[in-house]
C-alpha cells in the first residue's frame, strides 16, 4: 500500500510516561467462570490505541486491524488495569499501537502484572470516510 | 508445545450450519463517530468463538489469544449481525477458532456484508486453571 | 379493524432454520436469586419479533403488544439462547410473532430446553409513526 | 390447578399510593428509532410485578407468565415513568398483577400519559424452587 | 450573586408525597464487597434532584454542584430504594435539592433505612447554555 | 470522633504523577441534553477516590462522606477524562481524598479542561464491617 510509503518504524514522539486509559474492574465485567470478561478487556484496548492515534494527530480514527492479542493472565474483580500504548509505525494515513494492560490486583498493590499484549492497527479517515492523511502535531501530549 | 501433538489440520466437526450468536446492534453500543464500537463486535467474537470451543468439547475455556481481526466494513444501528465459527485447529487442549461477523443492514435486507473476522485460540483448563485434555464429543452440536 | 382485511392464518414464508437472536448469558444479565433476570429475556423477545417482522416486509416496526408469555424453566449464567421465531398471521399493517427461547445449558450442551414462549404483535408505521401497509418481500431472508 | 383453590379475586389491600417503580428515561435506553427499547420497559414491568408481589407476601418469587401487554404510546428519553401495581389475585402460592406504566413527557410535566399495561403472574417458591405457600401479611406495604 | 436575589428559603411547594425515583437494586449494580456500588446511588440521586427542579419549574436544568453526600448504610441487591425529594431554597435561576434514600431490605420489608443523603444545586439554563430565570408554575406536580 | 486524633493534615505521600482512573467518554454515557451524565462522573471519581484510599494502606473501604462536588464545565462524547486523586487527610480508619476531574476535548488535544471537583471520605473496615485501623504502607504505589 503506497499510502505506507512515509511510514517510519522510529515514531517521533515517545511513548506516555501516563496510561492511555486506567480502570477499576466490576462484578458487572464478569464471565461465567468469574473473572474479567475478555471482551471487556478488548474494548478497553480499541479504546486505548484509539486514544494514542489521536495523540499522533489522527482526527477520525477507524479500526482496521488487531494481532498479536495474547492473554497472559486473568484479571479479576478489584484489579485497577492500566492500558498502556506505544506508536510502533506512522504511515501517511494509518498508524499501529501496541497496548500493553497492567494489573494491580485488589488484594496486593505490590503485585503488578502484564495481564494483556495487543497491536491494532488505525486508519484517519475523511468526512467521506475514505483513508486522509495524518497532520503530524508538534507537541507530545503530555496526558 | 508438546500438548499440541494431537493436533489436527482437518477438524473432525463440519462448520455449524447456525451462527453461535446473533444479535441486533442498539444505540447504546455506538462510539463517538455513532457507528458500532469496535470493542461491542470483539466482545461478541471472544464470546462467539467460546461456543465453538465447547461445542468442540472443551469444558472450562480461557482464552488464550487473538490474532488476524480484521475490521472490513463499519456497523451500523439496526443491523443484524451473525457471528459464524469454524474450528480451524484442535489440539490436545487447545482449539483454534475462526469467527467471521456478517452483518444485514437494517435498512436493506437483502445486503449481507462481512464486516469482521478474527481467528481466536482457547485453552481447556481444569479446576487447577492448568490445560487439561479436550475429551472430544462424538456428535456435533447442533444448534 | 378492517386494515386486517388481508390477513391470513397461513404465513406465506416458512419457519427460519436458524434463530433470530441467539446470546450467551452472562453474570450482568442477572437478578437477586442469581438467575437470568427475565426483564433481559423479554428485552430480546421483543427484538427477535422485530427481526421477524422486518423479515416479512416491516419496515419500521413499533410494538403493539405481547400474549401468553411463559417461562417454564429459569435461565443460568452460561446458558448460550436462542430465539426461534415464526410469523402466526400477517395483516395489511400488522403482524404476529412467535417467539420460542430454548436454551443450550452451560454444563450441558446435549441438554436443550425451552424456556420462554411469546406472542408479540408488530405494527408498521410510516415516517408519520401512523400504519402503513406492509409491502410483502418476495424471498424470505436466509439469515 | 388446586393450589388456587384459596383464591380471591378482591384482593385483601389497597392500590399503593405511591408507585412500585419511577424512573427517568436516558439516551442508553434507546432503540433504532430513537424512542425508548419496549425491552426496558418490559424489564422494569416485571420488577414492579415482583415488588407488589413481595408486599402480598411473597419471599422468594418466580415470574411465571405475562399478558395483556398493550404498548400504548411510545416513551421518550427525560420521560419519567411511574410504574403502578395492583394485586389481581391472590391464590396459594401464586400472585397476579396488573402494571400500569405512566409517563410524564420530559418537555411538558402536565402531560401524563398511559404508555404501556401489563398482568405478570408470579408464583411463591420454596428453597427446593417448588411453589410454597403466600404468608400474607397483615399490614400494607407503606413505600 | 445578585441573580439569588429573589431566593426563598421557604420553598412554595410542599414535598412530594411520592418519591421522584424508585428503584430495585441487581447484581449488575454492586461493587466489589457484593454491596451495591456508590455510584450508582450518586447517579440516582443526580437523577432524582433534576426531577425535583423540572417539578419547580426548570425546563433545562444543569447540575452545579454536590454537597453534605453521608452514606449512612450500605445497600444490597434486592433493596427498592426510593430517593425523595425536597426543594430547600429557589433562585432566580437556581434551586437547592435535598434528596433523602430510603432503602426497604429486600429480605424485610418492614425495615425502612435511610442509606443515604444529599444536597444538589441545579441552574436552569437557556439555549446558549447560560443561567436563564425559572418560571415557577403554579400547581405541584402530583405524580 | 477520637479515633481521629492520628489524623495529620500533610499527608505522608505525594500526589500520583499518573491518574487515579482515565476514560473515554461514549454515547452510552449521556444525558437528555447529550452531554456525558453528571451520575458517571460521579461513579468514576467514588472509584478514583477508592483507589487513592487502597494506595494510603486502606484494604477495604467504605465510602462515608463527599462534599464540595463542584461541576464546573461540561464533558463530551469523544472527551478523555482523567481522575486525578490528592490525599487530604488521613486518620486512624479514614481517609479525605481530593478528586480533580480534568478533560481532553475530543476535538481539540491542546485543550485541558478542570472538568469536576470533589471531597470524599472513606473508612476502612474490617471484616465486621466496623472501622479498622489503616496500616500505612511504607512506598507509595507508583502506578
Amino acid at each position: 500500500m503506497t499510502a505506507e510509503s512515509r511510514e517510519s518504524e522510529t515514531p517521533q514522539q515517545p511513548r506516555w510516561d501516563e496510561p492511555a486509559i486506567r480502570v477499576l474492574m466490576m462484578p458487572r465485567d464478569t464471565n461465567a467462570h468469574g473473572t474479567i470478561f475478555g471482551g471487556v478487556i478488548l474494548s478497553y484496548i480499541d479504546q486505548a490505541g484509539a486514544i494514542e492515534a489521536r495523540r499522533q494527530g489522527s482526527r477520525f480514527m477507524v479500526t482496521v486491524s488487531m494481532d498479536k492479542v495474547v492473554f497472559h493472565e486473568p484479571v479479576f474483580v478489584g484489579d485497577l488495569v492500566s492500558f498502556w500504548t506505544e506508536t510502533l509505525r506512522i504511515g501517511t494515513s494509518s498508524i499501529t499501537v501496541k497496548v500493553t494492560c497492567e494489573a494491580i490486583r485488589g488484594n496486593d498493590l505490590q503485585q503488578k502484572v502484564t495481564v494483556t499484549e495487543a497491536q491494532v492497527v488505525y486508519v484517519n479517515v475523511g468526512e467521506d470516510r475514505k483513508p486522509a492523511p495524518i497532520t503530524r502535531i508538534a507537541n507530545a501530549l503530555s496526558g
